[in-house]
């Protein structure tokens, strides 16, 4: 066992897996299209990559928040890489809604509201088949 | 008079401006070592630019997370694009510390503690050093 979580589990629904990185979906009831990239190597910072591996790393960021925005057309998509808890790379990549729970503040900031049905149901398309669109995208090369 | 804050101001401290984007830094007592690469253009998604913009964009953001970590030595850097509030698009670069007001929080999240004397004087440079080491970071070409 490692001290970190990240060196030690998926992280999360396991939806496409690659040399450099992973990409989990976060169970997370408040926000269910939420992504992370989480590059295999334990590394802290995204500098700490080499340029084209940056790269590698913000294409699958940007193919993720491209089926977001396709097949959910939220209000805002978030990303960030903050680590601050588990310093091991990862990218979150999250689709907002103006009717979420936290909307406009950040997910890591004051809730504004009950959601009542839960968020998942108000999604346009269910879950799965958003997993499926994201891994479909990660694995065609070239469009971003 | 537009309806967005980011098309009518600079949006802080400016510290370098370019024909696609300009670097500012927010003047936060709680973050001293806090910039944004703001896109000049109105756009509200990271994806809504080229491919090759993006690039640029994450170069510039690449290039001050890397003065903040060789100036600084932060406990971690933040980096994030959210735009919940103002959708125009602009990368927060955040250096973070194990004693600031919110470690390990994000900064959009709860406070954890009073920091005295103010955090802008507990970092080893002044902020006019600081930005003076982004800036020509950001006019050199090549180094990410």
């Amino acid at each position: 066992m490692s001290a970190c979580e990240l060196c030690d589990s998926d992280g999360g629904v396991l939806i496409a897996r690659r040399a450099e990185f992973r990409v989990i979906r976060a169970a997370d009831a408040h926000f269910p299209a939420f992504y992370r990239v989480i590059w295999n190597e334990h590394v802290a910072e995204w500098t700490d990559l080499a340029v084209p591996q940056r790269s590698l790393c913000m294409q699958a960021v940007a193919k993720i928040e491209t089926v977001l925005r396709e097949a959910l057309a939220p209000t805002k998509v978030n990303l960030a890489s903050l680590g601050n808890v588990v310093p091991h790379l990862h990218w979150h990549v999250i689709a907002r809604f103006d009717w979420d729970s936290h909307f406009p503040q950040p997910v890591w900031g004051m809730a504004q509201r009950r959601v009542d049905p839960p968020a998942a149901q108000r999604l346009p398309i269910a879950l799965e088949a958003l997993d499926a669109r994201v891994a479909m995208e990660l694995a065609t090369p070239g469009r971003d």
